[in-house]
């Protein structure tokens, strides 16, 4: 593949309390944040071709470690020139570790100091990921950013067992960054873990910091600890955080959710409930979710939000998209993710105005205003 | 919806032997023919947006008269403006009349003088298709050209029977004349029956041009005679059919049907083929239809078809299609479903400019040639 002379790096560029407005500067390409990024699990964000997905916005992806070592191989990967020129995604790409999935494998898989020992859930075979070997995977997927490996704490989790599990993500964190092989315009995150003990976060964002990675993400948040509990982690948190570096919570979230992250210094998400939601005809519009398989829509010829300037609501109206629904059409499913990722980042771009015009508190207060009106009555 | 001041008409451009290059002018835009209408069943060409249908050359579309009418149902379709305003399609829409579907039902129906009873497919509720019913839900569907109700005999049918199917046929088309309410632009084809006995297609001719249609479709093909048989029939049929209308052979079919089609003068076609084949794994090619999911492909970086110009030829390998078939993503059914669409609208396209330029048998070799090569050899 070409090589690429940009150098990895984050610019700050404003502030509004604790958001941020930034530039991401990668090899392929720059990522204004906030950004939310897609999730392509098998190297392809389901039910979107790439230019689609591009057209939304999105300028940075993810994809996932574990199923693409399941499948089609990381090695394989590597030879069709990495997740990016395989799928045909010219933007940066972020790989997790594998760490997160393969920890809800449970009595699948086995934890010791050097890795963990699985078995896949295709087809029972018996995998190994380490530090090590989950830092190669990701080179061989040619991820642009990279994460480290680690332990994603079970929620709940005593104080004791969390900080066991830290310290130990700590370990791979440091063996992590020494198998990284460093590319021009390429990057590593470490991860920030410790459950939701402030004294735990802050003793992991210290041993990162120590590790010195071009980012940091939060991790082992949204599972199962509840909104509130997440944004009390990420305020005893983020303020430690290196001001210059960038921040992703990881896996996160709900609409409510990224502006509660924004709000509490966070740069990046990433979250499957946008194509995921879709896929079942659950649809994100500013005044909340909407179910397009109920009947209420069967006749309605408005579209499924009507401030959004989507392909899809421009052009197709509720009552047609809950017959793709009925008629289990896979066009149903296009439509739906194609606006629900859409949305995400029209969320994104307005929350990045916001900023940048210092008025995010107002965005807030109107955002939550907005979703709570509910949706729509019927005519 | 607006009303358009084209008048419907079919111009004779060029001939080649029997094979015949015009072009249909409808109320919403103009096709060269021959043509191949993509089917969209339930007001969807599955897996495709609309404008990517049209990116391939696609001009005109078939939408299914029993599917509507049983979901979302015909007055909701009128309601919701038509099935090309509900699914977003600027161009002409053929209906079939439900005929064909209804008879496929076998013990679910029930044949009389009037029309069929038959029982839903979806929840076994019953309904009734008479001609003048079909003709009615086919204006409600803003059908710019309908179909006449029609018993499409089975096969294999004795002289009796299937002289008999083709006289009441005769009678549903007289009868669906009488129903068809012109509008300017919008036209309705008759369909010729008869089985495989050219007597009785000769009398279905005849029959039909006294009624004096729009265009005429040679039915009752496709379905089990095989391609010799059809060629044959055809051969019997369209020399005896008006020059001047269009000629549209229902539900065919394969690219050498296609070219055998064209070369005894049909100038229309409609298949699920390339959707369907799309959907379990099977993509055509200049060298013939080739299975993706073959492990043969696993690794291979070169496209599906070399020559091939579509946007998943231009960016996609073999190897990121299969494993897409692979982990069961819906990317797979939507890129192999693109291709196949594109496939056969540039064979409609080459075998236009082989007319134009009086080189059709030539052209029929070197598509046979092709074809008999088989796929390319593995890397």
């Amino acid at each position: 593949m070409p090589e690429s002379t940009l150098e990895f790096g984050f610019t700050l560029k404003a502030r509004d309390g604790m958001a941020r407005r930034g530039t991401l500067t990668t090899a392929w390409g720059k990522v204004e944040t906030p950004v939310f990024m897609p999730v392509g699990t098998a190297a392809t964000v389901k039910g979107m071709m790439p230019e689609s997905l591009a057209s939304t916005g999105a300028s940075i992806i993810l994809a996932n470690t574990y199923h693409l070592m399941l499948r089609p191989g990381a090695e394989r990967v590597a030879r069709l020139g990495g997740v990016r020129k395989m799928m045909g995604w010219d933007g940066p790409l972020l790989t997790d570790s594998g760490g997160f999935q393969v920890m809800s494998l449970g009595p699948l898989r086995k934890l010791d100091e050097d890795g963990v020992t699985f078995k896949s859930h295709l087809d029972g075979s018996q995998h190994r990921l380490t530090p090590e070997r989950s830092t190669e995977i990701q080179y061989l997927l040619d991820a642009t950013i990279t994460m480290a490996f680690d332990e994603c704490t079970p929620f709940p989790a005593t104080k004791s067992v969390a900080a066991e599990s830290m310290a130990l993500s700590m370990r791979w964190a440091k063996r992590s960054r020494v198998a990284y092989q460093p590319r021009t315009g390429y990057g590593q995150f470490g991860i920030v873990q410790g459950s939701i003990f402030s004294d735990l976060r802050a003793e992991s964002v210290a041993a990162l910091e120590d590790i010195d990675f071009e980012g940091y993400a939060v991790g082992g948040l949204a599972v199962g600890e509840g909104q509130e509990a997440m944004f009390e982690t990420l305020e005893a948190t983020t303020p430690l955080m290196e001001d210059r570096k960038p921040r992703y919570l990881m896996g996160v979230g709900k609409p409510s959710d990224l502006v509660g992250g924004v709000a509490r210094g966070i740069d990046m998400f990433d979250c499957v409930l946008p194509t995921r939601s879709g896929r079942t005809g659950q649809g994100f519009t500013r005044r909340g979710p909407v179910n397009l398989k109920n009947a209420r829509h069967a006749e309605d010829p408005r579209p499924l939000d009507e401030a959004c300037n989507c392909p899809v609501c421009t052009r197709f109206s509720r009552a047609y998209i809950h017959h793709l629904f009925k008629a289990e059409e896979v066009l149903s499913l296009m439509l739906l993710s194609w606006h629900n990722i859409y949305y995400y980042q029209d969320l994104m771009r307005e929350m990045q105005r916001a900023i940048d015009a210092g008025r995010f508190v107002d965005f807030e207060a109107s955002f939550h205003a907005m979703q709570a009106q509910g949706d729509i009555d019927p005519l």
